[in-house]
C-alpha cells in the first residue's frame, strides 16, 4: 500500500528509525526545540518495541499497564533543521524485571547530535511499578547489548 | 538506506502521506488530541512541497517568505488511536498568487476521521503577504484540482 | 500563596484568560506556530469551566465522560511573537444537551489576533456522544450569550 | 488588568512559577507526557530571566543569540494530573561567560514530581558559543547560589 508511516530495522542489535523535521519541531532560533528531542527519541522506542513483536497499545487497553520513564540524560551537539531527515539508533543496554535503559543517539548522516540514556520503568494503570510482561522480557532478553 | 523518513507521494492530483500515533500524540481521554491534527495536516503539506519539487527551507533561509496559515476549518469524525497508521490526503483546491487553498483529510484504512480546508498564505519574513516564488507556482499550477 | 498559575475570570458573560508566549510556541519563521493557538484555546475553555465551577477531571475519573471537540474554524488575523502577553476571550454562543459552542479570539491589548469558532460533543469514555452532566448545564445556562 | 498570566518571582535565590496542566499536557496513560516537563522547565527559566530584568526577545531580535539547552539530566518522581497546580523552583547554580547551570524542581504543594539539572550554552544567531551579553552577567551574578 502507498504511504505507510516511518517503520525502523534492527540491524544486530541496533534499531534505525528514520524522521523529518516539520515546522512543528523549530522554534524562532530557526533549529530544533530541545524538548522536541524526546519526542523523536518515544517515537524510535515504541517502534522498536512495534518491530520487537510488542503491542503496547494491546497491552495498555488490557489493563496491564505501561512504561513511564523515570530517568533521562541528555547531550545535544548539534542543531538540526527544517527538513533534516534524522535517524534515530537505538538499543538495549540492561533489562530488570519491571525496566529497561535505552541509549539512543540522534544521527543526521554521520553527524552525531544527541545523545541520551532513559530508564522507563514499567507501571500498571494505576501508576505502580510492576513486573513487566512475561512476553515483553522475552521479546527483550535477545535485544540486550552493552556496546554502542 | 535504512530507516528512511516517511515519505508521501501523488496518485494523480491527490497526496498521500502516512503517518503513526504516537504517545506524544493522545491526551488522557485515550485518543489524539484535537490540536494536533493540525501538526499532522501540516507534515502532510510539507511533504506535498517536497513531493513537488520545492525546498520550503532553502526558500525561507534565502529570505524568500513562507506560508502562514490564515484559515482552516477543521471537522472531526471519529478519532485515532495509539499506533494507528493514518493517511493525509491533500490535494490542491485553489492557487492564487499570494496564497493556496488545500483540502485534506485523514483516514484509517476507508475510515474517514478528520477533514480540513486550509488557506496558506505566502509571507515575506516581516510577515506581509507576497507573490510566492515563480518557480513555485510553475510546480504548483499542474496540481490544482476541484474534485475531492 | 505565590506563584500561582494563571487564573482567568469572568467580566459579565465574557471569560478572560492571560497567558505568555514561551519558545516551545514559536517556529523558525519566528512567530508562533499556527497549531498551537489551538492549544491556547483549550487552555481558555478548560480555566472557563474551572471559573464556572466545573471539575473536568472529578467527572472524567469517575466515568462521566469528556468533550471531545467535532468542528473548529479558526482565523488568523496577525502573528504572536515571543514573550507576548496573549488574552483569550471566550463566550458561550449556544447549549445543547449534549454539545456545546464557544467563541474565542486572541487578544493582544487591543490587537485581534485570531478568532475562532469551537463546537465540542461531550462523550462516553467509549466515544459516544451523551448528555451532558446536569451540573455542567445548570452551570452553562446563565453563560449563554449571542453577542460578540 | 485583568487575566494576567501567570508570572513567577524571586524568594531569595530561588525562583517560584506556577503552571497549570492541560489536556494537551497529558498523554493516553492518564499523566503528564515525560517530554512535557522540558516545555514546563523552558518557562520557568523565560519568567526567571523576565524577573531578572532580561529580554531574550530583544537580544535575540538584535542578532544577539540566544540560549540553547546542551545538557539535561531529567529524573521523574511522581505523576502529574490534569488542572494539577504545579510550582517549577529554580536556581542557577553555576554562572559561566558563555554558559548558565540551573537546577530546577516541579513541586505540587510539597511533593517534589520532577528535578532537573540543565546546562545552556549562549550561542549566536549561527549556532556558535559566544560570550552572553554583559548585562544578562551583570544580572545573574547576584542570583548564582549553590544550595538546593
Amino acid at each position: 500500500m502507498h504511504a505507510l508511516p516511518a517503520l525502523g530495522r534492527f540491524e544486530g542489535l541496533e534499531h534505525y528509525f528514520g524522521l523529518r523535521v516539520y515546522f512543528e519541531d523549530t522554534d524562532l532560533t530557526g533549529v530544533v526545540y530541545h524538548a522536541n528531542y524526546l519526542r523523536y527519541l518515544e517515537r524510535a522506542r515504541s517502534d522498536m518495541l512495534l518491530a520487537a513483536g510488542i503491542d503496547q497499545r494491546a497491552t495498555f487497553e488490557g489493563g496491564g499497564g505501561a512504561y513511564a520513564v523515570r530517568d533521562i540524560a541528555m547531550r545535544y551537539r548539534a542543531p538540526a533543521r527544517l527538513s533534516d531527515e534524522l535517524v534515530v539508533v537505538s538499543h538495549l543496554s540492561a533489562l530488570r524485571p519491571a525496566a529497561v535503559i535505552i541509549q539512543q543517539r540522534v544521527m543526521r548522516g554521520t553527524l552525531l547530535l544527541a545523545e541520551a540514556d532513559v530508564e522507563a520503568v514499567f507501571v500498571s494503570p494505576t501508576g505502580r511499578p510492576r513486573r513487566q510482561p512475561a512476553h515483553w522480557m522475552a521479546a527483550f532478553e535477545p535485544l540486550v547489548s552493552k556496546g554502542n
